[in-house]
């Protein structure tokens, strides 16, 4: 199985050195990343700005792959349409992001958009991000080995080409992870806030506050499973439309 | 009624300026929109740098809002949790975008994503764009009338609070628009290509090819029925959820 690993915490970062390791045991990994931190990017491409790319060692100095002076998703596409067109992959898989992915927060991560990008193409492609608990340093070589435990299992299901599933790994200092549940995307807004402040002339600015917190997350959704200890697997599509309202438009009366 | 203008081309955008002026023939409106252009930024946030904000004036000296040093969804968050707290908008209209924003174009457009942010809030909100054909300048004003009247009825309609809806207005160089259909997002594949040079130094870069070709439109979909000259509103949602797989895979076994 030939595996293309992206990211959105750029090509350097730990999660997504530790995810290639265990990759290697299931097939043969490339990777394609940002060249720097891409966090909160959502489905960025870049349409009016050259993407310079650069060959990229690893520890062993072996060919890793490249990296990409872009967005998650502008690796994804230069992977498929360019860089691996010989060679195309058999999986797509994005992390492991240092950060859970779950409920709207999806919509804002660059890391779940690269995996959407993938299915774009009709390629399975699975995002993957480990929740983050403050203050503790994030452990992830145990987490990639969760991932890798899960992403065999799914490919083992010989779903249909182009699927697509979100990961998220609990926080490991919650203690053992309680099992792997596959449930809905949550909906609810979070609670957000900004900071309001005056710089030294005089200008208004704000922070955006360091919690996003969704009070009253649905009882069967990744949020809640998250927040319980459990290992959550989503399966996403890309086709916004509202089929209800829609629906009920094809009664409205239009005039121009 | 008061509404909340923004955008992904900037405060300064043509298309803001055509479709403010139609749309306070609907009520009272504030801009909070990106201090410059931000085309194809999808759902980005900003998190990690503080948000700059400039109180802008119209073309008669009239307090018109603000321009946000950030991504149209950081100013629609930015809008309804600090500047119009206390008049919150009874809708969140974005636009008008030069450029058509249909079919998997969708998920990469600023547009949209501003609007997505609104929904998020509960709030009625609606992207606008208008397709653009080379090499003829955009007719923003007549274009801004059209977009007026397909929000004005779908305003009328009373539909939930929340309620979320995409329109793009077909070329005026195509002929006179044929009307107004309520379609679905088309969701096959488009046609990409990257253009592969060397720089001056010899590394190896790419640039996104200019057309994002969709070869074979759903014939019952906004890309469809914008080539073919009709105004397209397509209803949204942002639950992600694939729910036919999440059914399939209720009965999967999973080990760790």
């Amino acid at each position: 199985m030939r595996i293309l690993l992206t990211n959105d915490d750029g090509v350097y970062a730990p999660g997504l050195r530790a995810l290639r390791a265990e990759l290697k045991k299931l097939g043969e990994v490339t990777v394609v990343a940002p060249a720097g931190e891409q966090s909160a990017v959502g489905h960025s491409i870049t349409l009016l700005t050259p993407l310079l790319i650069q060959e990229v060692l690893d520890e062993n100095n072996q060919a890793m792959g490249w990296a990409v002076e872009g967005r998650p998703a502008d690796c994804v596409k230069l992977a498929l349409l360019e860089l691996l067109k010989d060679k195309p992959p058999d999986l797509i898989v994005s992390g492991l992001n240092a950060g859970s992915n779950a409920g709207i927060n999806v919509l804002y991560s660059g890391t779940v958009a690269a995996a959407i990008e993938g299915a774009f193409f009709q390629r399975t492609s699975i995002a993957v991000s480990l929740e983050y608990t403050k203050p503790k340093p994030l452990n992830f070589p145990l987490a990639a080995e969760y991932a890798r435990k899960v992403i065999e299992q799914i490919v083992r299901q010989r779903t249909p080409e182009g699927s697509l599933f979100n990961v998220n790994i609990p926080s490991l200092e919650k203690g053992p992870v309680k099992g792997i549940r596959a449930v809905p995307q949550n909906v609810a807004a979070y609670e957000e806030t900004y900071d309001r402040r005056i710089d030294p002339r005089g200008r208004v600015y704000f922070w955006s506050g360091p919690d996003f917190r969704c009070p009253v997350p649905h009882p069967d959704s990744d949020v809640s499973a998250l927040n319980d200890g459990y290992i959550t697997v989503t399966p996403l599509q890309f086709d916004l439309t509202h089929a209800a309202l829609l629906g009920r438009m094809k009664g409205w009366e239009w005039s121009l």
